[in-house]
């Protein structure tokens, strides 16, 4: 690895997590060069939902690029191009009855949530955007601006502005009517708290230690920003893609955001590529307003339409549920009791074992550690990385999973 | 295009200038499904330098994901991104006496400018940016604060800030010294512009209209950088990778910046990447501070070490000096004279026809319209779109460059 | 009043309220010159809490300028300074052990308030502010940034930044820990929200509409910035000079501010004068570094000073209890009895009557005005004027407090 | 001097370079309690044209108090403003064919600006303005913004925002056409600096060391912003009220600005007091949109309709010529031959000596400190305090202004 430390910048992070050299990976499977193999429950941090190297999808992409299929075509009308909105149409949109223009960003998912924001404050002409506590949005700057893990931002030194954090249903803040909260905020002529162009949500606080929001309180936001001319985003970058079962993580709420954004999995063999969704009436972009050269990455494109055929020939929302249901009890009954002070949250595929309360900060340190030596790969979030995300590919065999699992219980007894 | 313009959002823009569906492409050749074929003169707006699907790069990329290679890496360590940092530091830096840290950014050049201005925010710790006026470095709210192009801003509406526009030699700022107004302003205590962190520069300001720095301008700039204790920072990514001859621009000046920011080009195949190049002292990034879901993206690691080995094997560096002559021969000679109003300018293999004084703005419209019908696709830049900017891949046949040529020249004495 | 509608701009306002000339002015009453008179139940807004041309000091004043004593001595040293240092340190620092720098800064409150954000921000060296919601600072941007009235801060577009609006116990606000919720804001390293240099308050949130924080409230604040490292200021400006019975009304609950801004009153007379109250280890000004035309202001100096002997020989804080008590009675007896969703809030000589629950926001309104009719001054407060704020000169005689009670009781049984 | 040192802040300033205590003033003299007395060539900065205590206006002032005349009375209609604008339309703005509404700003130079700032914005409704480099405009957040000196902007750390500093004709930037430069940054699309609502100047940069604006150059800035939908602000406070002659320090230039700011010597007597002259059809204002406490300063109204009528009865304006031609000659032919790099500015009753290319920039210290010892209080002014500044009363004696130019030659002598 000594490559890599000589020349590698410090910011490097997850490989510090996982010392190894990957190169080659299958399914829910890494393979190290030494020879190791991993379970990977942490899937490209949500990019990889259909798991690594997807054979039918290869299939399309590498036949694509066999045929010499155009590889960079910037926003250009393209075969690859008119296939995903196609198929995207036809097995998504109008199945949910959305009526949705759609946005090729700059192909990673902090381009989307910039575009989005850009939209809403044209749209709205208000600079203020209301974002919340625990929020994980992006790096770039307009990202960075909504997003609350505040040792991040410090980079910024000054320059992140016309955002205001409102409390998310989380540890205190949930002692208390969060959406009364926005609502006084805005019917008070004194607040001091302009009205914004939009409020920015995420359905499940991934990064913020999955966190997730009741229907009650989606159905909510989404009446209070109605009844404020208020446009309603939702980033399903990480939770989207059928992460939470359905393909959009607010479908179980019934409501419809104005804007969404989706990225990661969405092209369906970790191709940087992202999208967003935008109700006709607010598309009042002028041409080329938000551009970016990778906007048309074609292989993502073929990587996307494949994954959307393997959708409908699959029974991917009836599997989640399943997997679901196994995950919930084996965190229940298996690592619930191992101490009282554990707290477990989750829906879907997307599970957190919050040790926050366990005493050391280091203790999911240790136990992600110790996974990894024993050949699973799983990550930390939340409040200085006191929570153990489980991320598992949705494609994952029921037999790896259980095998993932045994290793983690066995990891969790080892460090505490 | 039915389904485009009925599902796709009105940013969409190149395809309004080339309205045709595309679906494969082949060095300088794009074919269009109605059967009609194109020279390229646009390259992906600088990302093809290599052209469409390069061969050498097409069967190491389908090589690698025949054999399952790792699709998604996030920034652990992999097998395709050791390659990369080896022979890029093997061909390029270290034959250049080049000392950087190498930071892989979130695939798109916008998120490394944002990384770029983070980083010198952190080592300075001064809010302040100096951008110059005719700049473009991106869209992302960071990117977009010091991009010049005032339309594209106004979407921002107030929440662009800690930036301040210096004069770029071109119009009637080439009429004084510009280094010496930056000096001044710095060395005026009263001039109201705090010290900034880092001044961000192009060598050729591309999407400005093709305004190409000199020699001496470069070097006092580095020189007022190094007396004040400011960072100096190349955007690359239009010009880097060999566009105009050497591997990055800013060597026919001899100098160092002390970050550099590359992408378009440098995956080789079009596919998203972008590096950051730090000097090694200023890598002072915390793991992690700045990420992003696709900075592992592996199919660009391995296109873009292929391309180095291409590199390696060919005579590009002497290739691209051949063809600008020719470039210049040509605009000199067979499109100056058509009118007294024109002004050419470039370098190596980016050149532009401006066009601003020749009466209508429409101009270059009509005439890169006409070349399209004739088989040429070839953009505009500058301000109000008045410069035809030429950025054929570096690769083109001699006889492709030519016919090029010969369609704009005959598209020319049409519209004029 | 033809020539003030003739050449006065738009933005005036209290004339709209009191249409009339006044020319004349002694103690508690107004007079003008349609020989109507008025008493004062407004004070010049909390600046004559000693009442109208109080003959003591005006012997000074009047002395001072016939001595041709030097009238304005920008921040040099001058004997009229240098008396009223020695007495406010003689009669009200050392008297409470309260150990303060004092600046004199430009002779308004929002001055002071200005200075001393950019004091904390340079002791502290965070950009940001903690401020209340309800909060009035004062317009000058800074301290407009901290003011809640939104339809005020429209005016700044954008400009506003910096600053976060924390819940003040009121309202809805009041239904949970307002101090817990700071506290978990400031604990949660993913609130989005930085540290900041300094929170600012009022200990009764005058034009928010007569919010008196509790004892308790404003000892937790205390506590929790001294546990955070973030300093605390104290805006009396309105509050201050003993209109809550003592001289500051922070000594009620026994804690002690990193900076006290006084104005208003200090002065004695209403002549403009403000001060800036810092500890010692705080005061890390560079000499010039706030600075103003008119913070010398040598009549205000010889009135403040001829103000404080008059405390000194006079009875005024036993005074104040005498008539907090009465105009309690007079509320709660009087007026709360005429609607049941009238609600009552004050202290020592600050009193609301809140009718923003008794149906029409004009209602405050026609009852000042029929206040006006019958010779009583008095003015509206909080959110939409929805608020009848008595603010009576501490100095009143009782028997026109009494004959100013009577008619505001007359006024509201005939708009009730 | 032990009780300032011991309890007033650090930040004063002017007492440093002043060391005595004073307490009484007439005329150009300012007297101290030590018995020494000083002719006075600072006037308050600007705020004491009359001299000090003038006996015309004091008589009025006293009358006023002694007859109880409403000191205090926030922006009511009262006699005294009212006598005020009446004699203010009738001795200035009339008999210049001016057409300004009256807004009475709070009582400094600092609030003024930020209200014209605010309604600016309010009418163009764009956040930007564009100031000069080397201006001077006052503390509080908005004008601290636009004012030049980094060193004191530094207090706001990353606060100031919206702001873009334009070359003033000085040093380097004289070198070019500075008009020009401001066009063709508005005039190009991609400067990356947006349209301001208003460009706020100087007449003379008094702070930045005395630089006079030629005729030309205002008539072109007033052209410029008509062509380009801007408003023109002319901060007149340091040098109107007949510092350059003319009452309006821009009449030389024979332009009418949208906003005139008048402070300093507009009462007369140095009274706090500032006024913001504003043309009809932007005066926007909601009522009390922009207020403060001491808006109606009475006594300053008094003085000031006093220094009216005093004009009136005088012949100041060519008084001013008089000393004007005086002190120029005075200048040129005593202090400029002292030593070849002194440079010599100013205009009226307003001039600079710049020793900013004599070598040492502690040069201007010794020879203010020298005159103060020889009994002439003068101050310093411009980059690193280089340029001495002579400002003394318009109505001082040529006696008293001749033995104050004696000293002056002398601690010239005696320091260069």
């Amino acid at each position: 690895m000594n490559i890599f430390e000589k020349y590698e910048s410090n910011v490097r992070s997850y490989c510090r997590s996982f010392p190894d050299i990957f190169h080659r990976a299958k399914g829910s499977i890494i393979y190290a060069e030494s020879g190791e193999e991993y379970i990977d429950f942490f899937a490209g941090a949500g990019a990889l939902n259909y798991g690594h190297n997807h054979d039918y999808i290869k299939q399309k992409v590498i036949s694509y690029l066999d045929a010499d299929g155009i590889a960079h075509g910037l926003d250009m009308y393209t075969s690859a191009k008119e296939k995903f909105i196609a198929k995207f149409n036809e097995v998504i949109l109008s199945t949910k009855n959305l009526d949705y223009r759609i946005q090729f960003c700059g192909p990673t998912g902090t381009n989307a949530v910039e575009a989005a924001l850009k939209l809403a404050r044209k749209v709205k002409k208000r600079p203020g955007i209301f974002s919340f506590m625990g929020a994980y949005h992006g790096m770039t700057l307009g990202s960075l601006s909504i997003t609350g893990n505040t040792e991040i931002r410090a980079g910024a030194i000054g320059t992140l502005n016309n955002v205001t954090f409102m409390p998310y249903p989380y540890g205190f803040m949930e002692s208390f009517d969060t959406i009364k909260y926005i609502e006084s905020v805005l019917n008070d002529v004194n607040s001091g708290i302009e009205k914004p162009s939009a409020i920015i949500f995420e359905t499940v606080q991934a990064e913020g230690g999955v966190v997730v929001a009741s229907i009650e309180w989606m159905q909510r936001l989404r009446k209070l920003c109605d009844e404020n001319d208020i446009l309603l985003i939702c980033d399903d970058i990480q939770v989207g893609c059928g992460r939470t079962g359905s393909f959009f993580s607010f479908e179980r709420a019934g409501i419809v955001p104005d804007i969404v954004i989706l990225s990661k999995s969405i092209s369906g063999y970790g191709f940087p590529m992202s999208v967003l969704l935008i109700k006709p009436e607010l598309d009042i972009w002028e041409p080329g307003e938000h551009n970016g050269t990778f906007r048309g990455n074609q292989l993502a494109f073929v990587g996307a339409t494949a994954a959307l055929e393997y959708r409908e020939s699959s029974n991917l929302e009836q599997d989640v549920k399943v997997k679901e249901l196994f995950l919930q009890n084996f965190l229940y009954q298996k690592i619930l009791p191992i101490k009282e002070s554990i707290a477990i949250r989750g829906i879907g595929m997307i599970w957190g074992i919050d040790l926050a309360n366990c005493g050391s900060n280091s203790l999911t340190k240790n136990i992600t550690m110790r996974c990894f030596e024993k050949g699973l790969i799983v990550e930390r979030a939340g409040r200085n990385d006191t929570v153990i995300k489980l991320l598992p590919p949705l494609t994952i065999e029921m037999s790896t999973l259980k095998k993932g699992c045994s290793i983690m219980e066995a990891a969790f007894n080892e460090c505490l």
